[in-house]
């Protein structure tokens, strides 16, 4: 299992006329956390397209459980317990300073071959860096 | 069971480098489907918000099935099943044009009172409007 | 001069914890105007970007005279005074129902070689279509 | 004159189908740049909104020279010349980390007493904690 924190500082723009961080955001502070392992683990989401794979979204969850507010400093930890084959699954849980549990969160990915546009496995050295970064093979 | 529908084009800030729509937009979608129910119905979220309860989610689910594309025009189906009591339950359906299904969806609001910030069950002008409008009440 | 309205529905999402629409929307009820009214003269911004030209955004500007709300239903109005060449600008007023002037707006975009990205000038089939729709050639 | 520069990650949500940053997100790198020059003044936005204090904007001017790209790590450029009376003026230098200029801009905001929702001065203790921190009065 792989777990990774990243904080992420809650901007005006986010909140929404409840006084509250609008629920949508939360979608993209897990996509923000997935960015910063990979830039952790050494490379960049953007080197993932570059080589010619896409990792569209198949599925997101998101269970809220205390509000977010402006300027809050949040930390979002992704864990990641499956070695990704046809699918990328990433859990998350949002924290606020005092450690309360904001937010929970599930995303699925998938691979897809840009040229082909057809689904298709994880990228070896993707698998093999996240097996580097600690995440454990199932076999 | 209530189902309505409404239409949403896709604008083009809420595409993203993949070339098609990001995928946080959906939960927008959903909600601005609530919203267009609401004023079908004969009244605004924004009437909730001043007779003195919130409506906060709880709980998203969302499943990507066909990527939507800039200038499509949606067809955003929101489905009631239940009445609320403490809970509001909403599905959705997301379709192109041409029919395809490209989003399911699922979103749980709960019922705040404005003022205490409390949990509360939901106003009874709005279960009769959903009962007016078709839905079923269980008993 | 071309004058163009669009009606634009205020998403509950885009209010910040001031109780009013964020100012960054507008600058998205710009660009969605333009779609608007490329759809209305009876092609797409996608037609412009898969026929080789891209319109990237150069200048913007934006005043804010009164708060829009949630759920209002806007009247983007897109004034177009100048054939473009190398730059194509776009002025924009936007309205609530009570026909109070909310925001006015300026963009200047400009047209790119989507091959070379190199700056390039107007289409002459996109000037056509401006002028078959009223716009006064300067000659 | 008062510069503070803060750094911004771009993300992958903020590109749009044109493999770039979409322009809209300036307008929030802008106002989380004024965020973070609050927090580093040992303040937040947050009090001045619970001082009984809003800052509506009221005018947004921004130039795009070269365009950002998802994962860049942007440096905002605040820029404060004036000390703010009625009015509270701030330019924008967006720079990536090889040092080109992408972005140029200015925002106007105003001051609103919450109660009375009037035009308001800056508050006083706002005032001083600017001229404290390097902005030179102008008598």
């Amino acid at each position: 299992m792989i777990t990774f924190d990243t904080e992420i500082r809650v901007w005006y723009v986010d909140t929404d006329q409840m006084g509250i961080v609008h629920h949508s955001n939360y979608i993209k502070y897990y996509e923000e956390a997935r960015s910063a392992f990979m830039r952790h683990i050494g490379v960049s989401y953007a080197d993932m397209e570059e080589s010619g794979v896409l990792m569209p979204i198949l599925k997101v969850e998101s269970e809220y459980k205390r509000p977010a507010k402006y300027d809050d400093l949040l930390t979002v930890r992704l864990i990641i317990k499956e070695v990704p084959t046809a699918r990328f699954t990433g859990e998350y849980e949002i924290y606020n300073t005092s450690g309360e549990l904001l937010n929970r969160g599930l995303t699925v990915l998938g691979f897809l071959n840009k040229t082909t546009m057809r689904p298709c496995r994880a990228p070896q050295w993707f698998v093999d860096l996240l097996l580097k970064n600690g995440l454990k093979s199932d076999k």
